[in-house]
């Protein structure tokens, strides 16, 4: 597995945000504005508060709320707009363009796929060059999938892989342009809808970049439904001790459902696990409910009698 | 600073968790059992998860949330005590030695005094023996302070540095044990209520050993209100982004009224910060409101209007 669970900000985004703002700075920027489901934001403003920038973050209604309050935290202005990321996306570039603002959006700004590509360097760094045969990617707007591409393709050119490892693009059922393209290769937009909310994307950004990613890796793309999230969530938390936000734990159940039905033999696997779980409590919820406190005396008596 | 927010539970606490599980699989010891604000709670119930075994977590009914759903994701027993920290304490010692259970509470158990010794060796570490001239550190039941002292010792006995650094005990004011006693030599029981609930420990268990340490080390014993916490709570994420819980805040609080004070002069000086913001979102959320979604419409006009 890759655990970037614990970066900076706590999600795999602060690889393309740190990128972004690094060049933000060099051509003397002082604000930058994203759009976002949640973990893009709260990078681009965990590393703006650092780094001395300014920041401005669209999100649909439906955010987690931690994550909300992680944007907030960092100091950036947030901008809750009243619809579902698609729209959230739209208007942020419709603004910022008129505006004139650095715009850090997924896919729009080509740093995001450069500073995703360095996913593939540290994967041969502690690999040690030895590659694994999959590699199951969470997938949104696609732009994890294209950049890790990308930075395969370069680690082959260099020489230094024989081959690029296979790209399984992972979807929830209630967001998946990219495995029905993949299937019909056919775009039809759909508004996405899933536990798993930052890899809720009805129009992907970088589609046509990933779909190219999956068919030159000779990889695949897979769908798994909402209960199959939380059942992975839950058991990667209870076997591994990693706790992860539904659409990263999107890949251990989408890597079990190939297992089944034996589509992956004796190839070796590996899992991005992209965001934490504390960054969305609220899937957390359903399968931890809300205690009762108990007397001492009474715990004493249970426990003991036993 | 030592930034200990981004271990693998997201807390100090890992250091010693880590090391009372290792112990418990030499012993062949299936079961541990602890009893926590949270945070350590949190620390042994992912590390046993990891490792396979079980835990029983005893945590006081005012718990933050995400520290209560994060014990009961990585699937230990967790036992909600109508009461406080103390009381939980109490009572999962009463309970575990009835049942010779293997107890990871902290100061009880010796291994939790070693296992955060390492952070005296990381400070050594991370600044190549450049050792910072005072030490800020969160108190609560005094174990990291404890734990740090024995480390700077070791490090004095084996001749690698030639002074301790000043430890600052850092506490809330309403939960003030360790500077009462530091100040009049006398324990009083008072409850502990405070912002920062990981540091409230109304009958701190290490509170001589930690008083010892303040003393040996030269250093000082520092009480700041919840608004001083939730100041630096704002400030730091603000100007670092570092989200910190409440309880890390408060070092940085303390070094802000030392500093005030002009107490620390031309000294150097290092905060330890030992939990991630999103443990516990109740302080975060009184100074960052909910708000209300937003029509693109509106947001277009709003700001292209400026």
């Amino acid at each position: 597995m890759l655990d970037d669970t614990r970066n900076p900000t706590l999600s795999f985004k602060d690889r393309a945000s740190s990128l972004v703002a690094l060049k933000a700075l060099q051509l003397g920027i002082k604000e930058i504005v994203a759009a976002s489901t949640g973990n893009a934001g709260s990078s681009i403003a965990g590393i703006c508060s650092r780094l001395g920038l300014k920041s401005r973050i669209f999100v649909p209604k439906n955010i987690p709320e931690a994550k909300r309050i992680q944007i907030q935290s960092y100091g950036a202005e947030i901008y809750l707009v009243d619809g579902d990321y698609d729209l959230a996306f739209d208007t942020c570039l419709e603004i910022s363009t008129a505006k004139k603002w650095y715009n850090r959006n997924t896919a729009y700004n080509p740093l995001t796929i450069e500073g995703k590509k360095s996913a593939a360097y540290d994967i041969f760094i502690s690999t040690k060059g030895n590659m694994p045969d999959l590699i199951f990617v969470p997938t949104g707007d696609g732009v994890i999938l294209s950049g890790l591409y990308k930075g395969l393709w370069e680690l082959k050119e260099l020489g230094w892989i024989n081959k690029i490892p296979k790209l399984v693009a992972v979807q929830a059922e209630g967001g998946n342009a990219v495995v029905r393209y993949f299937q019909k290769k056919k775009f039809e937009y759909q508004p996405a809808k899933s536990v798993a909310d930052s890899i809720c994307a009805g129009a992907p950004r970088a589609l046509y970049m990933a779909y190219e990613a999956i068919i030159k890796s000779n990889g695949n793309a897979v769908e798994i439904t909402d209960e199959e999230i939380m059942e992975a969530q839950k058991f990667v938390a209870q076997n591994y001790g990693i706790l992860l936000e539904p659409s990263s734990s999107s890949t251990f159940a989408a890597y079990k459902k190939l297992l089944h039905l034996n589509t992956i033999g004796n190839e070796t696997a590996m899992l991005l696990f992209t965001g934490n779980g504390l960054k969305d409590t609220s899937a957390l919820r359903t399968w931890n409910k809300n205690i009762e406190p108990v007397s001492p005396n009474l715990l004493k008596k249970e426990l003991t009698a036993k």
